[in-house]
């Protein structure tokens, strides 16, 4: 077991140790032949009914071609999972782990000093081993003090900013800025830029005119990145957080009215425009049969700020552990190696990418540690099951749910988070997520053998945890 | 303005006469060679959710890989409708027509004997002139008496059945066929066959057994006919209505538990698989480029029967108003013409096909009467935008709602039918479709101004009726 108090050199020093002896075999220079590059996109508080490829096109008024044209290349993964709030779900992404193994329960806010510690093992650590260079451009969203930044968690490049959108209209909303005592509370800070073993640098500030832009220089810092890396022998790893389409946000200006549903809308156009800029580099470098590609949102539609907001088909949004909240839409891309115009509805989560990434890279993912995701490399490219069946769902530190299946048990809903109660059930609430994927009819009392199964799960998760307790954070010493 | 009473020579006589003045610059030989094929496949009570190409895949635990595919080849239409139950549907589909206007208001059943009366101009009726051979072969459901079969009524051939799935039903449940006054008040009629000029002959009973291979047998028919006219220099119209998903329905035993959703899930698999069957038979008898075809479901579906039903991801279900009942999955298919994995959020209906096969068919639709469909041919296959901006909504024979671009205004909504009471808004309820896919926020207070459009189309549609009364259906004497 990793305690938090060990220092970081000797937590990696092990797993690099254990991704080492992984590759023994191997030569260097055949690392760089077999291992794809990895780009992983991520939009902000997008729904699974944004997406055109998932709805069937522009039901939102929002037409999504850049990535309808990527699901028509690739594969729709239509049970796919993150978390329910955003920083729980990057978390999960970056160390493979349910977020709250290291700590993380709820988004970070700038008053908060809390973030990714040292110990937890990144991607990017884990493909550096494996020979990948590696790159965070955009939302960071684990911390925002030196040591949480992704340039001192393996990136070898960052370019990006720490929180989401909406949290830069505080200054706007009230003058925080000319406020001292809230201004130094709130340490707040806009664009950051960092490369490995330097210190990180405040670059500019970041208000509401300035979202307006980040995601075309989000975008152009991830297409040089592309074309740079292009050129090298080394497969890469690149992260690119989009700030769109959260709410409250401001696409460009040339995207203002461009959809028939606002500003919700219009950022959503923006971000499929984006995206597609980056998979169009990925094209013209000729890279594209030894890319990977993900892009999916980090969590459901935020109905607090209805209308403007996604939409989802499913129950529940975000900040809740209904389907609304935690399935997104995400489309896995890799020519010549995943299927075009596929679709599964097997299970997948963002976890399985760090297990994945590993299997790729020809590295061994830790073995110190719970790693909840799954090696996906045979689901994606070979038509196999999906290496998993169950989910695990979390809000903040409660573990609410569990899909064995198709049947999903609640033991815990929060139907109005965060204004209203949790609601604990004694009896599970059992919801058929085939016949019933709205969770719309509990069908405990006539399936109530189907609750076994989440019993028994929950019984070796409670056991695993008590063997590997969970990371509580502190602000960094 | 045509009356019920006039004889139905007389008015079909005056519909050709216009068809043929339309054609008069045409010899019978150029006809064949620009006229397509037209082949309509209808559904029951498919939700828009339980088609992959719509949902995003196997969403509902049963994939529709030959709907997604020819979605792929074509176009999927993402604002489609039909009205809220079946009958109405079928009707507005073959009339061209909203469905009151030829007196059709609910579903018919087997002791109802009013049909769609001859002085309805029929699709077949409406292309016959203009040298299409027609054919409908499977569910009708717009009359059980002679003159409402569709070899009555334009069609050169017929086989199929006369009800919804889960009539046939009756019989299981009570033994109805025992209790000689209901049987006879019933007039119960199994599987039908007809010719043009012929009387209808009954083939075959209906019971639940039946049910499972009756679309393989709709099935066979259309493809024998597709094999048969494509031999043939003149087009044809070929109008398959399948029974499944309906609940409750009996899908084929070698796909009983094919699905991870029941009955439905396999009967949805099913109908899947069978209209795949349809459609490679004009993909093998080289008539693809000249054939269009259309495949959409006749109304949303049937939550009072839940589980066992069908998944919409908007409001409501089955016989509401709300797009939950309406909104139908639709593909429009036309190789060479309909441009391959489109998708359009423009407004389309059942009545618009009627409009647009006689575009095509280079007839003009009756002027004698309001057509209440729009030609689509140029937003189908030119990308140009919908005829349309405008959906009323009937229940019965209510006008419910008026949809006038993203804005969609309810007069009266019945959120329980046919439990429930229908309930009047003095002051209409207001949806914005495209910010609010779900109709959950009814925004008539602070954009109140956006009803005044809805105003002035009930206002025009009211009046029309006032000059074009409804037809009220009596029994056939």
């Amino acid at each position: 077991m990793i305690s938090s108090k060990l220092p970081k050199s000797f937590s990696l020093a092990v797993a690099r140790a254990i991704a080492f002896a992984a590759i023994a075999g191997l030569g260097a220079s055949a690392w760089a032949q077999d291992k794809p590059n990895i780009i992983i996109m991520i939009g902000d508080d997008v729904g699974y009914g944004d997406v055109g490829a998932f709805m069937g096109g522009g039901v939102r008024g929002a037409p999504t071609p850049n990535l309808d044209r990527m699901a028509a290349e690739g594969m729709k993964l239509t049970s796919f999972y993150a978390q329910p709030t955003c920083t729980p779900t990057r978390a999960s992404l970056v160390t493979g782990r349910l977020p709250i193994r290291a700590g993380f329960t709820f988004p970070l806010f700038p008053t908060m000093p809390m973030g990714l510690v040292p110990d937890e093992i990144t991607l990017a650590e884990l493909l550096e081993p494996a020979g990948y260079h590696s790159a965070a451009f955009g939302k960071w969203h684990l911390g925002d003090q030196e040591v949480h930044l992704p340039h001192k968690q393996g990136f070898d490049e960052f370019w990006g900013f720490l929180y989401h959108a909406d949290a830069y209209l505080y200054p706007t909303d009230r003058d925080w800025r000319t406020d001292s005592q809230v201004g130094r509370m709130m340490k707040f800070r806009g664009i950051v830029e960092g490369k490995k073993g330097e210190m990180g640098r405040d670059v500019e500030p970041i208000d509401a005119k300035r979202l307006e832009t980040i995601d075309r220089d989000v975008t152009t810092h991830a297409v040089d990145y592309i074309n740079a890396r292009a050129k090298d022998a080394k497969p890469f790893l690149l992260y690119v957080g989009f700030s769109k389409a959260h709410y409250k946000n401001f696409p460009l200006p040339e995207f203002r009215g461009k959809s028939q549903s606002g500003d919700f809308g219009d950022a959503l156009m923006e971000l499929d425009y984006h995206s597609g800029v980056v998979l169009d580099a990925v094209r013209t470098a000729g890279i594209a049969e030894k890319t990977l590609v993900f892009w999916f949102s980090d969590n459901g539609p935020s109905y607090d700020t209805f209308p403007d907001c996604g939409y989802t088909p499913f129950r529940g949004a975000k900040g809740q552990t209904y389907e609304g909240g935690v399935r997104m839409p995400c489309i896995a891309w890799w020519p010549g190696k995943i299927k075009p115009g596929t679709s599964s509805d097997g299970i997948m989560t963002t976890m399985d990418i760090f297990a994945t990434a590993a299997k790729l890279g020809g590295v061994e993912a830790p073995k110190d540690r719970p790693i909840d995701g799954h090696d996906q490399t045979a689901f994606l490219t070979t038509g196999a099951k999906s290496a998993t069946d169950t989910v695990y769902y979390y809000l903040g530190d409660r573990l609410m749910a569990i899909r064995s299946g198709k049947w999903k048990a609640h033991f815990v809903t929060a139907d109005n988070w965060p204004d209203g109660p949790m609601q604990e059930h004694s009896v599970p609430q059992l919801y058929d997520l085939m016949t019933d994927p709205r969770e719309a009819k509990n069908l405990v009392y006539i399936k109530t053998w189907e609750v076994v199964q989440a019993n028994l799960l929950l019984r070796a998760h409670l056991a695993e945890l008590k063997r590997f307790p969970n990371r509580v954070l502190t602000p960094p010493m």
